[in-house]
């Protein structure tokens, strides 16, 4: 469920929503948009009466959520959602490019092509200091070398930082550096780092998983979500199937 | 590489080995087989010579392994796992029966259940204190209060608890109760987990991805025995294809 | 809707409900069972009223089908399929084993795998004549030549021929050498051709098609069976999906 | 292995590279392109040498073929296929749309549809006047009334007609009425079907099967262009996976 309130509501009035709704046994989420304020609850939703929310004050309107995600929905927030990081938009109607190697390899590598992404006017690097690999033997990323190098060529070059975060103990580390944290697939579903992640406030990439519907994702966006970091951006890497022509077959959505 | 020695060779000669596969940057582990010792060699293998090898003391046999992974392949351990769990045995020739709900749902129902199944002669309870849900607004389990149930009834009924580990900041204590710790599909390749679950010692009950290849499967048993656990059970609980007529698709061995 | 009479009744009371059900603008299909007769009906059921049915002499019972596939459903034949093929019976509790080589190579060779097969008490030989192959370049079957040797083979060695037939300019020829017909994965949707098999009157063999769901096998299997063939055996060998550590991944089926 | 030769070699010079081909038990396709003519090589390759075709009168290079696919490869044709249906062409840069309803379903729906279509400027019709359905019982389109209805509306409002060949028998009534023959996903390997199509020498519309890989696709356009119909428009229309949000996954393709 929804409320919706207008911008400029007096503060006691919103108050009065949300204890109306912690009363419930369900949770509130203040959501400011760009002309009203929505309060989305969650929690169980049989206390609930729509009608009672009507009759409080700067309450204009209360809309059902049918979705199993709620505060993602575009009933929750019928904007896009824009994210703005040091001044560089995400979102909208902008092409923004994120680039760069898979992984931080040597100071030499990673100036070299940070250098050449802001030649090129893109204001944002992606590069793994820790890398997650399917054999523990393999290359596992320079780890807090690779986090020195990422923190040097943001401050030498003015570039944004865009690094994956493998697990709970390191998001400290990462997060200090980074100005956008990714979640990788094989963490799509690793739902105490989404939570831990949500808290840090930076806005999060998230990959969708290798078997991972559109829908699951969407409820791992959830999880970042309500924990009121709304910064999610979700990066459609495709899925794996039969076809090994292509590495990851891509969803294309018309429409 | 694999360098098979007898099972009496003197500690001397093992640790000359030992040191040996040091001196060239690579990582020894000791697997003790029914007839023979097995040193296991990981990491880079430029510097490694067959040829030295076979002429240390108490050397049999030099064996290249041509797999990914290594600790897990039959090249290093030709005989079946064979795990004792207080007395009940898991693998070889032996069926034994898991079973048990989803969750721990009350007090009553697990001891419920567990008398039942302790009536029929099954050894093991698998019921989750922690579940991983899709949604964030799902049962999540009963928690702490959910492994104070399960560690009653093994006390007080006395069966094996199988039951599933979440996230590093639970290890601890899920360890304490469960006999058998249970990973779940969707953290087959949370790596992190997979190290500290390994170090406990305990047998891990390790589920198929859902969209894990069976060399991802066995990739991640690899990290769980290269911190010396050798106890993993693999749950082949099939993948996640376009057939909804049955939940997953298992796969179907032959010989 | 499924018309349940007693398997002795009059032939006069048979034709009644037959009469009916084409008054209705609907096809019965006459399904003689164990104990009872059922007359299946296909067709547009807007015009057909239960309680009609019950009035007509020797009519027992009337029963709604729900599913998509009406005459291979449970409900139209509760009974398992069983069939007998000179003598030797395929379905119910017996285990009964086809055998053979992909294709029919030579006379020699296919001379001594009969022989092999009878000699360890198998009834059935499976080889292909003419062979479907995803390049136009590759071996595509010895064609009548094949069908020549499995039809020498037959007669000598006395062993059932199960082969497979492409495309409906050789249904006749294979038919006459064939006992079952057998029709592939990449045609199991190639309804012309289910259709005309189902006309020979053979059993057949459907293989389930590399992306078809148990659904869409049973609907091909129905459009084999409205043509009053009802010796269809299912071939279950498995769906395309990322996995290639076996050729397909195979349904497993509880219960 | 393809044999290239300017385009103005003479008639005689040409003839003798393709007896030398014939002579070594294969079969020579001509190939003529925008710069050079091409002579394609199909059948067993131990023979060819390609020292003795580089000495023939008019021959100026032989390339070797390394896909399984051979006369729809870039090696045997680089120039992109382009094809003049009626003055509108179809495929280089021309972005031409084919539109139009899943069905023929009376007379009044496809010339409301058809005249709609020319109004946008629109020259392709696409609609089904015989339709492959997984049940027997759905609605199979209205067949020969359908065909007669298109070839009305092609003579009337002067718009060509891509409609899809189900099986050997209706291909000469199909094709009288097409000017694009479409071929459905699910008889992509019917390959007695994609010969014959091929030898209409009408476009075809290939539609890539639900489970078909890419290699696959290019297989069964092989199958057509083997008949000497090079004009085959591949129809990426995606392929089956677990995700149901969309109806099928699309393959995106990069570069």
């Amino acid at each position: 469920m929804l409320i919706i309130m207008s911008l400029d509501s007096p503060r006691h009035d919103i108050e009065s929503v949300k204890n109306k709704i912690a009363s419930c046994n369900c949770t509130p989420h203040e959501i400011p948009g760009a002309d009203k304020l929505a309060i989305g609850i969650t929690g169980p939703s049989d206390k609930l009466v729509k009608e009672e929310f009507l009759l409080l004050p700067s309450v204009e309107e209360v809309i059902r959520v049918t979705k199993k995600y709620k505060l993602v929905s575009r009933q929750m927030k019928s904007e896009d959602t824009i994210i703005n990081v040091n001044g560089t938009v995400i979102g909208g109607n902008n092409l923004t490019i994120i680039a760069g190697p898979c992984a931080v390899e040597s100071r030499d590598q990673i100036f070299d092509i940070a250098g050449k992404l802001k030649e090129n006017g893109i204001n944002f690097l992606r590069a793994g200091a820790y890398k997650p690999r399917s054999s523990p033997y393999a290359f596992q990323g320079l780890k807090e070398k690779g986090l020195e190098y990422l923190s040097d060529v943001k401050k030498e070059i003015g570039i944004n930082i865009v690094t994956e975060v493998l697990n709970q103990s390191t998001i400290t580390a990462v997060a200090e550096v980074a100005d956008i944290l990714q979640l990788g697939a094989r963490n799509m579903q690793n739902y105490a780092l989404l939570e831990e992640v949500g808290k840090t406030q930076k806005p999060i990439l998230l990959k969708r998983g290798m078997s991972a519907t559109i829908e699951e994702l969407l409820l791992s966006a959830e999880y970042i979500v309500s924990q009121q970091n709304f910064n999610v951006i979700l990066c459609e890497r495709g899925i794996r199937t039969f076809e090994t022509a292509t590495r990851n077959t891509r969803n294309w959505y018309l429409g």
